[in-house]
């Protein structure tokens, strides 16, 4: 039978309480269509720092290097600045195993509320593939005159052919995959060209070379000011919309938000030369607030799972979860109060695992 | 009586056929309040570009800078690249007219329908300060490798304590009239410094600084990601929102798109130092498919002229001009098809017109 060997970083706050959820219906998805999985925990977190003063250990990369695919809950807690969880564990990750492709499906599923007025779920469906690695993320940048009144701030944005070129071939990889399923085969540009930027004639340079390479995908290509605001306005537009590194990062907050779901959104981040394991995280966070009351919504935590499966090639144990989602979501007695249901974790994680066996 | 001067680029396509109707409601206003205004027009445009090679002369911004306010209609067209365009007329004023704070108010009028389901005028009123002339929007970078699989392109965003410090404190400025007219005094800060960029942590730093200084205003903070998310999930949130320039240009899209009024939406460039004349124009473009038909909304135009008028210091002009828009865009009757009307641009100009008089 084959075997898949995750490693897991439940995290901090919710993570250490959805994560499980997520782990118990990727096994009942695997016993369902026979295949196993095994899992490594890592206690990596901000609780860990503050024991011990680092998020995860020197080597830390490379403990989770020769897994098949990471599975992480949420990092974060009060007290530990960003840059240090973040710079101490999930950039790492991201930066050295090559994570360049940050996938983010934006879906607004039956039982879920769109705060956009009238629309359906065939209307809101859509995937943001954003660089992950390069662009407005560099390092390269700093102060000059710290403290005085001539104090400037600069930040250099990076924008290289290779990793241009990479991140939009595999939006349009994914495009021609939504189509033979289904889909319309359409690619959409996060651009900013008509403005100052260096940068951006350039991406559009790479994104019309790309597009040529690929005749049978429909493109179109927006400024980022007003493709924010078409995906309010017109979420139905949009098939796959591809962005930098920024671009993208907004467009994969405001997507889930259009779709309802920020509390639920799966995020996946994909080293697409499968050179090392691809790490997959929900879009939600720690959770503070919630945390070890035992009613967090583990729908995002299960979702997640699916994308993992999907790509280790489980594509019909994905099918399951998502499947078995949709069922948990449709009553209010099985979703959680954040879709104004009335469940606590257990038993919408119960509903998931049953819908799962059916 | 007092009079002022204002210099008019009715630019390309509807800009040619909104802004008479602005200058006309202008008059109104004028003739109800007691001041004058004398008009001097400028056809700067792509036509003229097409005919002469030039947007603007040698000397335009220096033709312009000894009026009291520019009202501009609408500058693109097709055929003519947008670099063109920007760069011969807007951006060169923008910056050597010194305008650097762009100002955005986000409205839902009765009247107007927003794509959000069950939101009320009283939940979505909000300013967006838009820092104008820096940040990201530096002409500093390049092409290395120019067309080879080397290339890259760079971009510098420079932040200047000067620059940031101005932008935000001119935020605060507007919060505290705001409040003295009963909003809540309070100011958003559009960051990210949770990621990479070294210029967000600045930004923080100093929006701390000018929090300081105002503690009668409250303040917020969020990442652009989740910024834009909560635009749409919570509008009613916002009052004053200042942002870089691009942050800014994104968030005074999206903000008018949730308010339903992209086609109606007025902005100010702002010189808040007062050497020189400040520029207003509709958010909307030269809209080359309806052109010439006489079917174009005006409201842009009208709101754009009311933000020009309370910037010279007419605010009771402005307000009788913001009253009129509104009761025009009570009925089906005046209002432009765009909202869901059945009027051309000439009764709905008409019914404005009338309101005024009231
Ligand atoms: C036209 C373009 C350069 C401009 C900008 O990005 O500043 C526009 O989007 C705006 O907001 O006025
Ligand atoms: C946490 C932060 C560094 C991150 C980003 O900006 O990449 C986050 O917003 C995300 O999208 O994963």
């Amino acid at each position: 039978m084959t075997g898949y060997s995750i490693a897991t970083i439940p995290g901090d706050g919710i993570g250490q309480e959805v994560i499980p959820v997520g782990q118990r219906a990727a096994e009942a998805a695997a016993a369902k269509h026979g295949f196993t999985l095994s899992w490594t925990e890592f206690d990596w977190s901000c609780q860990r720092y503050a024991e011990t003063g680092q998020m995860m250990p020197d080597d830390g990369v490379d403990q989770v290097r020769n897994h098949d695919a990471i599975y992480l809950g949420a990092v974060g807690w009060p007290g530990v600045p960003d840059h240090v969880s973040l710079w101490g564990l999930l950039i790492p990750l991201r930066r050295q195993l090559n994570l360049w492709a940050n996938v983010r499906p934006v879906r607004l599923l039956k039982g879920v509320q769109s705060p956009l007025a009238g629309r359906t779920p065939e209307e809101i469906d859509f995937i943001v593939v954003r660089e992950n690695v390069e662009g407005e993320y560099s390092e390269i940048g700093g102060r000059l005159y710290h403290g005085t009144d001539q104090e400037m701030a600069i930040q250099e944005a990076v924008f290289t052919r290779r990793g241009t070129d990479r991140i939009m071939e595999y939006a349009f990889q994914i495009a021609s995959e939504r189509k033979a399923s289904g889909y319309r085969g359409h690619v959409t540009s996060a651009t900013k060209s008509n403005g100052i930027m260096h940068s951006m004639p350039f991406w559009d340079e790479r994104f019309e070379v790309m597009a040529t390479r690929h005749p049978e995908i429909a493109t179109s290509k927006y400024h980022i000011d007003i493709l924010t605001a078409h995906f309010v306005l017109h979420p139905d537009w949009f098939d796959v919309v591809v962005g930098s590194n920024l671009f993208g990062d907004i467009l994969s907050d405001l997507g889930p938000a259009v779709a309802g779901s920020i509390g639920i959104a799966p995020a996946a981040n994909i080293n697409p030369d499968r050179t090392a394991p691809s790490m997959f995280e929900p879009v939600h966070g720690s959770a503070p607030d919630i945390a070890g009351k035992g009613i967090a919504n583990p729908v995002a935590a299960v979702w997640t799972a699916a994308m993992m499966l999907e790509h280790l090639g489980e594509v019909e144990a994905a099918k399951t979860l998502e499947r078995a989602i949709e069922v948990s979501l449709e009553s209010p007695v099985t979703r959680t109060r954040d879709l104004g249901g009335t469940a606590d974790t257990a038993p919408c994680a119960q509903s998931i695992i049953a819908a799962i066996g059916q």
